[in-house]
């Protein structure tokens, strides 16, 4: 269909190319480089006039390239009269700064939605927000997708015995039920609490893992000081054996030494964020997106619902 | 004045600190960091709920990062119940991008104009955009600052004889002329043509140069190609020595090199972009011009005209 074009900026070139390979399109042609001084360097080589073009962009580091980036690029589109600028956003970075904890706190999240419209975004695909709310901060539409069917199919395919799905706190309930239905396993979480100030964080678990198979699950891991932690607690409970998945492999600091030095046999993760070299390690083992990324481009490019993407 | 704050963020701290005497005030408290994932982290820890804010920061390099930190900045301010956000920029940057010199270009001088409005600044304080045009790209209020009286008020200093000062190219002429004014100076004009296709170009001086202490003059200078070559031509029509300056030092890439091995004799800038230690060289003189942006500051705050520092 030459209405529908794939563009891709340098946050995930390769799932770009897998996801181009899934719609059954070639990527369109475009460089994005850096002048001499470091900024942003935009070259769209084929003419986008009249037609659907989605961009692939995680805003994963270095998140502040891949928003200018970004945004420069919605704009030279938007003014080479495309007609629908679709933002495809596997990772959508500053998600935790989503409300204000303190006083004089950014809401970075709100923001960078509204830097987005102010480019000329017209529509949002996005995976597993950190909070659901922030569909909210747009007044474009959004598609939130979700990982867990890709992470249950995977754990399906390997015949787990006595399985038991852990929450590593109270926010990711609803995950992790989510993971356990699709298994028939039941669910337990880890209750942290701080006896007294000053004193270390205990870790309880509700719910049975004794001799149990545990996977942990969560949307992101950042620095993967709370898993590796949870991983322990479980372990120390009985567990026969630990396993974690994400969507988000944020994995920054130490995330990568803690995971390999820690009770976690496997850490399964998607590549809405790119990993580097590396961060490719044995424990890890990743699972792509294109499927459904591809997928929800065609239906958004069809004008047929993308509803049936969500679970 | 208790309503008055000035804060800054990381492309010009010293400058900051400057301005900050300047003006009689202490700089705004406040954290301007990352997050182990590279997410900007930013804490205001004072109240500033009613205040005139300004925020000091040059979009240089890494210009994206300057961007994103601003932009959260303001964001926070804004949220924070400041009466008015007013942004000191003393060097725009992606001002050459200004314009669509090629088909699907972005004109990502009015992106980042349209960003600074939709986080809520309320007014910009600048120095020498490279295209005054770029006022226009603005809805709020914007005082254009120009640096050619202090780098003349420099030059008068030294007392120099028969000196004739330069443009290195047509688009300079009305800068070089306000100069030449300052000095009681004659100009001439480097007009660069190529001969024919993939020739090399070839610098005629238009004006007269022999025996003369010529004064190179330009907005910025950034990888120090053309200014160099510029001097060699000088050098070789004629001119005893040979000085440059500008306002903004960009200085990437080879350009510290470039200017080391040259017939320029000293390079005068200003600190609108803070210079890493590596580049102090002794041919390089820095200007402040935290006076005039201290003026400027005060004059927007107490609702006075800014106009006469503008020449
Ligand atoms: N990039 C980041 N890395 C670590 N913490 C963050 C980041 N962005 C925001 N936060 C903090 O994370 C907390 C919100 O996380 P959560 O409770 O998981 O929603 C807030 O206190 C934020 O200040
Ligand atoms: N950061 C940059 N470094 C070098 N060239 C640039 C930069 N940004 C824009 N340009 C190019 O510079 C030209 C405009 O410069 P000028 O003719 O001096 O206004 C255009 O061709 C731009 O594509």
């Amino acid at each position: 269909d030459e209405n529908l074009k794939v563009f891709t900026l340098n946050s995930n070139p390769a799932l770009a190319e897998e996801i181009a390979k899934v719609i059954g399109v070639e990527l369109g042609k475009c460089s994005v480089a850096r002048f001499s001084d470091g900024e942003v360097q935009i070259n769209i080589e084929e003419s986008i006039r009249g037609c659907d073009v989605f961009i692939i962009q995680s805003t994963s580091a270095p998140v502040n390239e891949h928003i200018m980036e970004l945004l420069i690029m919605i704009d030279a589109l938007k003014r080479a009269s495309a007609k629908t600028i679709n933002i495809v956003m596997p990772y959508y970075g500053y998600a935790r700064q989503d409300r204000k904890a303190r006083a004089r706190e950014p809401i970075t999240s709100k923001l960078v939605a509204n830097l987005l419209e102010t480019a000329g975004a017209t529509r949002i695909i996005t995976l597993d927000l950190h909070a659901p709310q922030i569909q909210g901060f747009f007044d474009i539409p959004i598609d939130h997708l979700v990982g867990v069917p890709i992470l249950g199919e995977y754990f399906k395919s390997k015949s787990l015995e006595d399985v038991v799905i852990v929450s590593p706190d109270h926010g990711g309930v609803t995950r992790a039920r989510k993971l356990a239905e699709r298994l028939k396993a039941p669910i337990a979480i880890i209750d942290k609490r701080r006896p007294r100030p000053n004193v270390a964080e205990v870790m309880n678990i509700v719910g049975q893992v004794d001799g149990k198979t545990a996977i942990l699950i969560d949307d992101m891991i950042d620095t993967a000081g709370t898993i590796t932690l949870a991983a322990n607690a479980l372990i120390e409970s009985g567990a026969k054996e630990v396993y974690a998945c994400c969507t988000h492999p944020v994995l920054s600091g130490p995330a990568i030494e803690r995971i390999q030095n820690s009770n976690i046999k496997e850490l399964v993760v998607t590549n809405s964020i790119e990993l580097p070299e590396e961060k490719k390690i044995d424990k890890v083992t990743e699972l792509s997106v294109a499927p459904l990324m591809g997928e929800a481009i065609i239906r958004v490019h069809e004008e047929q619902s993308v509803s049936t993407l969500f679970d």
